[in-house]
């Protein structure tokens, strides 16, 4: 077991990296403010895990309430949301019980969400069960569902009193998850860390192959990288922008194919390519480093190809995208590999060049 | 104007009390983030408000985005959150929009809930148009809507940038929603303040007239009073109890009745009588302060003998309050005027004594 302390706000707290961390109650039992906990989980992760985390904690004298919600993005709304609270009243939870998300990211933002917010707020604790939520929610303190109008719209920053990251977890993750959840892993290095970019590229294949070291080695840093920059940033006005590495054309792809056509970690994959590429045209890598992004994406089992949109819808796209600032598209680009800045506008020549290079021929 | 400041979480805000202050753009305009605001408002004030603020604001070149909602506690719900919502999507306001709260208690409570959860918060300006809202919400960063199974029950801690307490906006309150608002202002007289107590006995009849001055006085001491014991207890764990004085006996009144057949404020003026009853019963007040109580709430207009439940009905519906520990009622009590503790349990003799003589007849 690997361990990060968080600083943010009024606390730190910690996040346990390692394997078979689930059963832990040693782990729980300090963090929980009564002897009660609601766990939040969906209809596919509890039948897998959710008595692994109960049954300890029902040994120990906690009492546990649980609370199921249809699995998927679609239910990250109100109606899910209610169903939370239903439950969570229904049960006379208070602000003493501790909430526990046991999921993937959707369930994190909900359940946190309704963390921040059942009587003014609950302590939660996260149990990310995706390789994407160990790398990316467990850090920052969003939490949020969805509007018809936009995502996460609705939301709060809630810091959690521990995250456990059971790597053991991801032996049941789909192989697309894997690999989105390593896409922000490989940007994690490319923005601020060239020796844990090395260490990606020296250990990618273990990485696929699920060993538990390599794993908790990678998310253990990862989450280091995401804690350093949050921690400048908390509220998200500044340095912050650097983890958008590879959202700005990755967003467009989504966009592009409809949401939920690609995994958001596949369409990060692409885009990062194609930032690296961008990069390489205004002067900052040389067509090896371009090679380097593109290698270790692929072997990360992410496409390093973005979808046939054509140019000027890409254009368009990218100029909806909500990081457009002020009507100018902010671009994330990197000066050389480890080491990613902000730059408020591309040059329209080089980016329509990286447009044509890195998608399928229309 | 007199100004309080409340120094509360990360940060302090003024509160200005005064007449004539809606309009008054110049203290606005220091405290918006950007040069955009979303007045949330109901059908009742903005016909005789809106314009006052938005006006003005108007003028000095800050867009205004309009949001009504209907008025009543019982559209603080869900559907009515997102009809705000709503309105902030589709006028496309950001994290850089000033929500103003145009309104009494609920569309406080509710527009601050909005913004602190829309885009996981946004900067946010209460202008209270109730003495009620004035002297209680205006206080304590509390916000949020209720559930079908319970008042105020998802909701946030959000603190303004600012309160404007526009002592004019009391000429349109109907005189029970005075009176109510009174009920509060004696409570914190009664709780920590003995000569504020002795101005009130001195003013209230300058009050009931609506005298601006003697409001003014009467909030902006209200609101020290509040300030002082939510800076002490925040996230009410301990001393914030003090303010529930009356509420024990006044919560059973309002469920007894059903809610809404008489205001809180009314249900608390006759629960601080019960209350200073109770403690006379218990040794700590005199039979003469129990009296100068009981004058003082009736000359603000309000109830001083409870309605006839019958005992056994009031013992029920107290241990039913959410105020209710560990089983037990909490009662706050008086040791004189101008000083109150928390009390875990009562004995049954003065209790059922206080219950006969402070409610009318069955």
């Amino acid at each position: 077991m690997q361990t990060v302390r968080v600083a943010l706000g009024e606390r730190a707290y910690p996040i346990h990296i390692g394997s078979g961390l689930l059963g832990r109650v040693d782990l729980l039992l300090p963090h929980l403010a009564a002897k009660r906990v609601a766990i939040v989980s969906n209809t596919t992760v509890a039948p897998i895990y959710l008595d692994r985390v109960a049954g300890p904690l029902d040994a120990a004298g906690v009492r546990v309430t649980k609370v199921l919600v249809p699995d998927g993005e679609s239910h990250k709304d109100w109606a899910t949301l209610n169903l939370v609270f239903d439950g969570l009243l229904h049960t006379r939870c208070d602000r003493q019980t501790t909430v526990i998300a046991l999921g993937g990211g959707v369930i994190g933002d909900l359940a946190g969400f309704a963390a921040a917010t059942f009587m003014r707020g609950m302590p939660f604790i996260q149990m990310p069960t995706t390789l994407l939520a160990q790398v990316d929610s467990s850090v920052g303190g969003k939490t949020g569902i969805n509007h018809p109008l936009g995502k996460n719209m609705i939301g709060a920053f809630h810091q959690p009193q521990l995250v456990l990251a059971d790597v053991t977890t991801l032996d049941t993750l789909p192989p697309r998850e894997l690999a989105a959840g390593l896409a922000e892993v490989i940007k994690h290095g490319l923005i601020l860390d060239a020796a844990f970019f090395d260490w990606l590229e020296a250990n990618m294949e273990r990485l696929v192959a699920r060993d538990p070291e390599a794993l908790t080695h990678a998310i253990r840093r990862s989450v280091e990288i995401k804690a350093e920059i949050v921690a400048r940033d908390e509220r998200e006005t500044g340095d912050r922008a650097l983890l958008n590495f590879g959202h700005t054309f990755g967003h467009a792809i989504e966009a592009g194919l409809g949401f939920g056509t690609w995994l958001h970690g596949e369409a990060i994959g692409a885009g990062m390519v194609m930032a690296a590429d961008l990069s390489r045209r205004l002067g900052h890598l040389r067509e090896r480093d371009v090679d380097r992004v593109k290698s270790l994406v692929a072997r990360a089992g992410l496409p390093i190809v973005a979808p046939a949109l054509g140019p000027d819808r890409y254009l368009d796209l990218m100029s909806f995208d909500k990081k457009a600032q002020g009507g100018r598209v902010r671009f994330i680009l990197l000066k050389r590999l480890g080491n990613a800045y902000v730059r408020a506008e591309a040059p329209a020549d080089p980016l329509t060049e990286t447009l044509a290079a890195c998608t399928q021929p229309g």
